[in-house]
Order: C-alpha cells, then sequence, then structure tokens
C-alpha cells in the first residue's frame, strides 16, 4: 500500500494491480472486477467493501397528476409510504435480502400518509418541503426554496448514512405520476422529444400514455428553451427527485457508492451529473428498467445496467437487487487466495 | 391452496394468481415474479424458497490437452481443487457472499490435488472415476461404463442435496482444457461448426485458439456423424461434464432448481436437456458468459440468462452470483403485504 496514494484514481489503480495476482485468469471476473476497482477508488482503500447499504427512497406527489396520467390515484404515494415503515413493500423485502437498511424521505407528500409504526431496520423520515409539486404545465413544478430545501433533504440523508458507517446506497422514489415529470426531466436534459423518452410506468394505456407525451410537451413548452439542468430539475422535476439529486451530489463527497434504480431515479441523478460531472464517479447503474426513457437515459450517463430484468417497479427496487452483486465484487477482490499462497501455477 | 393441486404446472399457477394481490402494479418485477413462479412449481408449493443453496463444483481432466489448447497446466485442475478445498478461490468467496455452501466433486483428475483441510462450508468428494478422459480425438472420451459411474456422482450429490434440504443448486466446474470439450459437446449437440462455437476460454492468444478449433474439428470428424445427445457427451464431454449432467437429470426427479453457470456447465445441462426435454423445468441460466458457444446454446434452450457481466471465470461463479436473485424473487413473492392488508388503493 504505497504512502503516496491520494486520489480515487490511485487507489482504483492499487486495486487494479491487486486484480493480478489472486487464483483466476486475468480479467475473467469481467464486470465484478471493475466494480470492485470503482468502489476502492471511492473508498480510497485497497480492499474496498459493499456493505453496510441502505435503500433511500424519497416520496414525493406531482402537481400535473389531475391531467390524468396514471392508472392509481394520488392518495397511493401516501399509502406506499406507511407500507414501507410497515415493511410490507417490495422494497422492503428486497432489502431484507440483500441485507440493507432502509430509510423513507417524506419530502413532498399532497395526503398525509396513514401513521404506522416504523418496522425494524426502516427509518422514516418526516422532512416535508410542500404538498407536492406545483403544476408544471402551468409554471414551476418547485420554487428555488423549495428546490434546495428538498436538495438537503436528500443531501442530509447521505450525511446521515455516511456518519453511521454505510458504503453503499440504492437510490429509489416513490410518486403517483413520476414517470411523466422524469420523462419531463429527461427530455429537457438530453432535447429529446417527449414521444421517445414517456413509456407507459406502472400501467398507462395507449390513451394514457398519449396524455403523458402530451403533459411533457406542454411542460417543455412551458419551461423551454434550455436550462442549466439543475434548473431544469426544479422546474419540470418532483421534490423527491430533487432530493435524490442532492443524495447522488452528496455521495460523491462522501465517497459513498450510489447505485442508481430505474427511469426516475437515474433521471434524477443525471440532472445532479450533468451540473457536477465529477458526480458519475459513484455512479452505478443497478438495473435497466422496461421504461424507454432509462435507456436514453443510461447511453447518455455511459452506464452500463447491472441487471436488465425487465422491472419497473420504483421504491429502488431494481437497484436493491442489484446490492448482492457489489458485494460479490469485494468478497472476489478482497477473499481470493493468490497463486503463490494456494500453490496454483500460472498460465504461460 | 386447493387439495386439489398437484402438477408443477398447478403450483405455478397458483403462484401466479398470488402476484395479483401484492402491493405492486401487476407485473413489475418483470423476471423476479417468474423466477418465483417456477421454483413454486418444482417446489409444488405456493411459496417458494431459494435457500439453502449450493454450488456443486466437478473437476475432471482432458486427454487432449496435450495438443495445446489451454495456456495452463493440466496439474492446475487439481491445484485448484485444493484452492477450493482451502476456501480461497473465486467460487469460495461468491458462495459465502451467496450464503452457499460447496461441494467439490473430484471425478476426473489427472493428477492427485495436494491434500487439504476441508474449510468450513465446503465438502471435497472424492468419487474419481478415471484420471482424466482419453483423447476424444482418437477415440471415445469415456467408456460407457466411465460415463455412467460419472453421471451418478453428478445424481448422488443431488440425492444428498435433496436430503440436506437445499431448494437451489449452481452447477460448476474446472478442468483445464474444458472449454475445447464444451466446443466439441455444443457442436455435435446443435450441429454448429467449431469455428461458431469455439471461443478463448481462460485467454488463448489467435494461435492457440486456432489450435482449439482444429482439435474440435478433429473430435466431429471422427466421432460424427451425430449420435444421442448423452452417447455424443461420452464420447467427446468430460468426466466432469458427465457428472454435471446427471445432476441436473437427477435435480429434475428431486425438485431442485439448477442455476447452470457457463459454456462447460450449460453445455453439459444441455446434454441431459436434450436427452430428457423436462429437465429443463427445473434450469435457470446464471450468466451470459463471454464464451460464444455460451450464447448459442442460452439461445437453443430457450434460457435468458439472468446476469451478462462479462464472466469467464468457470467455477460455478456466474451461477452463483445469481443465486442472490433467486432470494430476492422468493422475497418479494413472500413477504409483501396485499393492497388490502397495507390499506393501499388499487389502479383503475
Amino acid at each position: 500500500m504505497p504512502s503516496k496514494a491520494t486520489s480515487p484514481a490511485d487507489w482504483a489503480r492499487i486495486a487494479r494491480d491487486r486484480q493480478a495476482t489472486p487464483t483466476k485468469p486475468p480479467g475473467s471476473l469481467g464486470v465484478l472486477e471493475e466494480i470492485a476497482c470503482r468502489l476502492a477508488g471511492m473508498q480510497r482503500t485497497e480492499t474496498p467493501v459493499a456493505s453496510p447499504a441502505r435503500v433511500i427512497v424519497a416520496a414525493g406527489d406531482h402537481g400535473f397528476v389531475h391531467r390524468g396520467v396514471s392508472p392509481y390515484p394520488q392518495a397511493v404515494t401516501g399509502q406506499m409510504v406507511a407500507n414501507f415503515a410497515g415493511g410490507g413493500a417490495a422494497i422492503n423485502a428486497l432489502a431484507r435480502a440483500a441485507g440493507a437498511s432502509v430509510e423513507v424521505l417524506v419530502v413532498g407528500l399532497a395526503n398525509a400518509a396513514p401513521e404506522v409504526p416504523a418496522r425494524e431496520g426502516v427509518r422514516v423520515v418526516h422532512a416535508q418541503v410542500a404538498l407536492g409539486t406545483a403544476d408544471a404545465v402551468e409554471g414551476p413544478a418547485m420554487s428555488p426554496a423549495q428546490f434546495d430545501a428538498a436538495w438537503s433533504v436528500g443531501a442530509d440523508a447521505i450525511d446521515r448514512a455516511a456518519d453511521e458507517g454505510v458504503a453503499v446506497v440504492a437510490l429509489g422514489e416513490m410518486g403517483i405520476g413520476n414517470t411523466t415529470a422524469a420523462a419531463a426531466v429527461t427530455a429537457g436534459l438530453l432535447d429529446r422529444p417527449a414521444e421517445q423518452v414517456t413509456g407507459v410506468g406502472t400501467g398507462a394505456d395507449a390513451a394514457m400514455r398519449a396524455r403523458k407525451v402530451a403533459v411533457v410537451e406542454a411542460m417543455i413548452a412551458r419551461h423551454g428553451p434550455q436550462r442549466s439542468p439543475l434548473e431544469w430539475l426544479r422546474r419540470v422535476g418532483g421534490l423527491e427527485m430533487a432530493a435524490l439529486a442532492g443524495a447522488a451530489d452528496r455521495a460523491h463527497a462522501r465517497g459513498i457508492a450510489v447505485v442508481a434504480d430505474g427511469f426516475i431515479s437515474t433521471a434524477a441523478i443525471a440532472a445532479a451529473v450533468r451540473a457536477r460531472p465529477q458526480v458519475a464517479e459513484v455512479v452505478f447503474a443497478g438495473h435497466r428498467s422496461s421504461e424507454p426513457g432509462h435507456d436514453v437515459l443510461l447511453a447518455a450517463l455511459g452506464l452500463q445496467p447491472l441487471l436488465d430484468l425487465g422491472l419497473r417497479l420504483g421504491e429502488g427496487s431494481g437497484a436493491a437487487a442489484a446490492l448482492p452483486l457489489l458485494r460479490a465484487a469485494c468478497a472476489v477482490h478482497g477473499e481470493m487466495a493468490t497463486f503463490a499462497s494456494a500453490g496454483v501455477e500460472r498460465g504461460s
């Protein structure tokens, strides 16, 4: 461990050198080797870890949902927050399976969540900034003060995680209607037509999807021409997305790995990355969702998703499902015998 | 739980019905939902499990390796068996990370493995059938008796696993030169040219890969025309592959899920499936390796790999890395709240 290693790039190089000695053909563990080297850089160590892990789920509502863009009523956002607290949602099961804790950031509910005592391993942070966003078809979704406050809720969650020794966070969200917001964010960030980045979300039929496209087009018409990434996020995004963007930004500062979930999570992280490109250094793509806009975002960010299983649930589900791969990468990186110690001959 | 459910298909249907009630949009967990339904069918239960899991690694040597088809000396097969026993190989780290035990089937080593006491969580089964295969360029790799004995070593491993309550096995292998054997098996099973199914294995250069192709072509010339799947496996496969084929076949009989690893593991399983198509019911593809022949096999078997991370190590590494996905599938399937119990409204 040379004492002059200081930068993440130095540590990633040291980790790469280490991978030449264990008992395996060079490079034969593919992406798992890359994961370990990237984590080594973030953690400034030769032997990175992927535990403890935490799933952070930010929840917020959207002012445009009266326009008929989701098959679910808005009350479901709060009801699902209660479900997260009680441990009964998909993300709870996936987090438990991955050995990760869950922290729910209540940042923009239109309707109060039913009171449910938090189950073990779950923390609910009440940090309401507003009762949802304003209707972005008519004006900015958030005021500058609201955007900054929501951003800070996410950044604070990362500081808390860092102080508690968390190495990896999966970033998820809950918010009825938020695939439409993510489509608007993506369209503006990447200068793509609404049609290309708008999907069926939780189950829109053709007519509903057409309304989604029209709503995204209306937002673009209202807020264009293109603005800075964070100003665009403030105008058409959601409070939960602002929180996730703030989380990704702070994660870079604290050397914590971020696993992006699906379309909404990745759109929020993309805004943070476009605002400050170094943030990309800590970002992994947990999976490729079935939303068409997600693929566009992954390509723009140069991210190869770890999983591709047709998930389209959100909540951090695809990111949580990918957490064991980070752990596997650290295990093979840190625990293997060397050719010399195991008495195994090298190849020619 | 209707008392008249008897077949795996009945149970898979009951599990599918169950997936309509938890708090998530229908189908939104994609492949994870399919995994749970398939496991439900195999286990004849509404709520399947993916634990305990075991990685079975069969090790054997090949009579054609003097033809220059691997950068590693043949002694490495036995040395790696000792490394597996001591817990220092990649598969040990990955199995530990996945909470799986490891069982090594020593079925065809040309050189005795150095004696190493088995580490906790590892069992080494000494079941040598022969000191490796005969050179398949000149005659059958195994005699009928050897093939049957190796097959039984794998089948017995499954009986042991079933008796010990194991729900899922990852099937891996070790054998210097065995990507060449897998290419010959694949070429014959699927009637493909050697050129299409022969890759670089653990790191062949262009000249070595050309020798691999020539060896595969020589085997095809010696043993063709096409024979039954198991007769073809006996003639050009390996003792470790015969053991894995026997394991897959018996796993179907015992209702144990099989996670195929890469090229060699999948070639062996493909022979078992071609011989008895029902075996396919219990097979998952852990990953897509970077060997070109693996892709051909996956397509022929109609298997979608769970991971695609550029792994090409063998040992069961890709299958072990996929085990947490089976566990995640069972967790979301079995642990989620329903819309009614969580007080969450359904979509329209």
